[in-house]
């Protein structure tokens, strides 16, 4: 298998600034939050941004660099009970990839300016995808075992 | 950088099983289809889906094993003009992640049944996380580009 679909290694695309040093710097709704984070594509890459600008809301892909690949169940803050880290947004999963849905407020060059991100300073930017309310907005989603919001 | 990340090599957790056996066979919308799709979680990772049944709707992340990952632009279906990879939902891009949201319908063991993917039929499971609507539903996004919601 391994060899048909070839090497699942990830190349770095760009750096995320946020004013989040440590995970606890993190807000506990730092999606919610007002900051503004930056994303500085890599000049190789920057020309994958073509019309970016054209989007008011962006999913950016991360790596989470300080996860335990080893967990599969994380008690998420708030909360008594462990879930499985596939119900949860914890950072500790077999493949640490994080998601964050931005709002986009300033394209220069290849650096965004953004809000709604919640990475630590300096994670490692993935890939970006353009947020089609069509279908990725579903507001009736639920978690039956999340009483505010946190997953 | 690299040594202080460490390696960004992904691990397959599961398997993806679609109606598509072939990129033509994907409907335009797929996300928006009623084919009901199947997630295998390897036995090994199965204890992460602990409270999974609890979501009515997944955010799945998997590999795209036949993406281009030189190509900058790609002209998305029905579009005239090549836009930036990360301003479109082409397959093809550096980092070559897809992400499907999708209806969780039932769960058996470590099969879940779901409804709204547009993976390739065998496509490598990478990641599942619960949608929450709070944080993920942005139903005001616009794409000025797009259109008739494809990216």
């Amino acid at each position: 298998m391994a060899e048909e679909i070839g090497s699942m290694q990830l190349e770095p695309i760009g750096i995320i600034h946020t004013p989040y040093e440590k995970r606890e710097d993190i807000p506990r709704q730092g999606r919610l939050s007002d900051e503004i984070c930056e994303i500085d594509i890599f000049p190789k890459f920057a020309q994958g941004l073509l019309d970016i600008e054209q989007c008011t809301h962006l999913i950016v892909i991360f790596w989470l660099h300080l996860a335990d690949r080893s967990l599969l169940t994380s008690r998420p803050p708030h909360d008594l009970k462990k879930h499985g880290v596939f119900a949860t947004r914890s950072p500790s999963r077999p493949n640490p990839l994080a998601l964050d849905i931005v709002e986009l407020l300033q394209v220069n060059g290849s650096r965004l300016k953004v809000k709604g991100m919640d990475a630590l300073d300096g994670s490692i930017l993935l890939d970006i995808k353009p947020y089609s309310a069509d279908i990725d907005s579903i507001p009736q989603a639920r978690i039956a075992w999340q009483k505010d919001g946190g997953a």
